[in-house]
């Protein structure tokens, strides 16, 4: 053998999230604020937090248990682990190692991977790295388990009832159910400081709101577009929000989600010619002139594209945000929290087939 | 293409290390220990430091840049870029986005890879995720950057003497003049505290000094062990220490590495049948009834196998050390920095069509 296995992706997934959790409505009166700012505006209900007998070691020692023993999976099957975690307790040591010890007692030693950080993006880093890692040759047969936890707390603010906590584990390996297309992906990374956390004494994270959100969603752009390119020059075919059946994200809250939607749609509408605009698009024709990199807080512009996409919010995005809106932002997991909501929406014979869109930021 | 390319590995490798040092004879006087404690009994020279005006992200920025312009490598010629380090001075933020202000400038953002952490190997941990990376259906023709940094410190005490700092960043494609086997590599990992972080405020580790040796001994007995069934698998053919024109270590301190060589023979000597020791190791006769599992600490075995390798030593494992005993243990980048050590001690000639074996540890 050297070359790929075919349809290498996620076989199986296991997600924990704590039992207890703060009413939206609860902390909106609590905090003082308008009844609906939560849960209207930010689109949240509950938020997820842990118990003091709970940490970011147990909470990935749960979800990868549950997964060997929901799918009979041994733990010789498993070759490769690598977590993604921005919930740091100890600066050397992985969560990894940790993990060992659902292995250790069968004699499985020979599992390479460790941690990766960089915000909300490890879990994807992790996926990434497990997928490659069975393409590549140093894949042994075995599976990868990509994991993804976090504990998402933050200090009294606007940002507090974003919080939530929560992880998962995918199964990783050939002949998968989910299939990642090749070759056609598209990253963005840019040194900002958006989102991070320098005081190490501290669980909180400093953020800047609204360069956060204006980072997403260029990030969303740039991606997309760059999505678009990779697609046409490798496959030959044009891409708009019409060539997927779901387009799911990584949800900090979700009318950050409900608001990318809707900027995916307005890219399909930057790049349309002025005349088919006419016909595509009718009722935004008054925008015409409208340029992405001037309206990232253009509340006119945000409105008639939120109304213009609504249906296909409904449709494509909004069953995807089950666990995001009940459980809040569980950082890592988040994106893959959505696709088990979706997962779990729909029927098996509903979801053969059809192509899911994802976006991970962090 | 859907299949692997050929010969992956280095192209490239650049390391940085601060001008500045403590010379061990002397912190042997500071420290009011025995002359040589350091020197001869570590095995260290000298113990490099940074100023207030370095950190990781700063010795990562100049690690890279430099690698680029030696090499004349384009900004836009980079893919993927990833970083191992256990200094971490932000939770969240990864140094990987630091150094994208190396590339931004060039309009270069698409740039896979983040951080990544366990102890002293999240060096090879980049270097594997980037090989994979390469072999697998994501790569885009471009090269992945490996960096690995680290500042080690330590606090009053045994461990002190042992530290050291320095990047390394090493650039991977296929068509490599340095070639990874592929398929035969071993790995072992188990839940230990031998060393960790847990003080977040601290740049201090906290170690267990004898359990480390241990693990570390360990370690290397069983990944040599399944390094060898790999390739008699394989390949179909007998390891011993003969096939190998060079072997490296990660280096915590010098005398550790020699006996870690003294190990891989001891190694050789427990697998060869009684009746064949009488033949190849005729001096080490009288040990016929050691085990592995009883001798991490046996002075006497040590000793007559530290005697019996000294020219192997000398000869394959020497060279590797002249980085680490000036400069000290760098962490993530100690095996690398090995690496560096043997290259710059040979001619090319001398290099040419040879077999080095890499022992990462962390």
């Amino acid at each position: 053998m050297s070359s790929w296995p075919e349809d290498v992706g996620i076989l199986a997934l296991e997600i924990v999230f704590p039992s207890q959790y703060v009413d939206q409505t609860e902390l909106e009166q609590f905090d003082g604020v308008s009844a609906g700012k939560y849960t209207i505006g930010l689109g949240q209900q509950k938020m997820g937090f842990c118990s003091d007998r709970e940490d970011i070691n147990s909470l990935c020692l749960t979800v990868v248990q549950k997964l060997l023993e929901r799918h009979n999976i041994k733990p010789s099957e498993i070759g490769r682990l690598e977590v993604g975690t921005e919930t740091i307790i100890d600066k050397s040591k992985s969560v990894k190692t940790v993990l060992m010890q659902l292995f250790e007692p069968y004699g499985v030693t020979d599992i390479e991977g460790i941690d990766t950080t960089n915000a909300c993006y490890g879990g994807t880093a992790a996926l990434f790295n497990s997928i490659a890692w069975v393409e590549s040759s140093a894949w042994n047969g075995r599976f990868a388990l990509a994991v993804a936890g976090d504990i998402a707390v933050y200090a009294k603010g606007a940002a507090r009832p974003t919080g939530g906590v929560g992880a998962i584990a995918m199964l990783v390996g050939p002949n998968a159910p989910l299939i990642f297309d090749r070759g056609i992906r598209a990253t963005y990374v840019r040194h900002t400081y958006d989102f991070y956390k320098p005081d190490l004494t501290s669980e909180y994270p400093v953020v800047d709101g609204k360069l956060s959100i204006q980072c997403y969603l260029n990030a969303l752009d740039q991606c997309y577009q760059q999505y678009c390119k990779n697609v046409s020059k490798k496959l030959n075919s044009e891409v708009d929000i019409s060539s997927f059946d779901a387009v799911i994200f990584h949800s900090p809250y979700g009318k950050l989600v409900q608001k990318s939607l809707a900027r995916l749609v307005l890219n399909d509408y930057v790049r349309t010619t002025k005349e088919q605009r006419t016909q595509k698009f009718s009722e935004l024709i008054k925008l015409n002139n409208i340029k992405l990199e001037d309206s990232y807080f253009d509340r006119d512009v945000e409105k008639a594209f939120l109304n213009y996409s609504k249906e296909i919010f409904d449709k494509k995005t909004s069953p995807s945000l089950l666990i995001a809106s009940q459980v809040g932002n569980m950082y890592t997991p988040s994106l893959y929290g959505g696709l088990v909501s979706l997962l779990i929406n729909k029927k098996v014979s509903e979801l053969a087939g059809k192509k899911i869109a994802m976006f991970s930021y962090g």
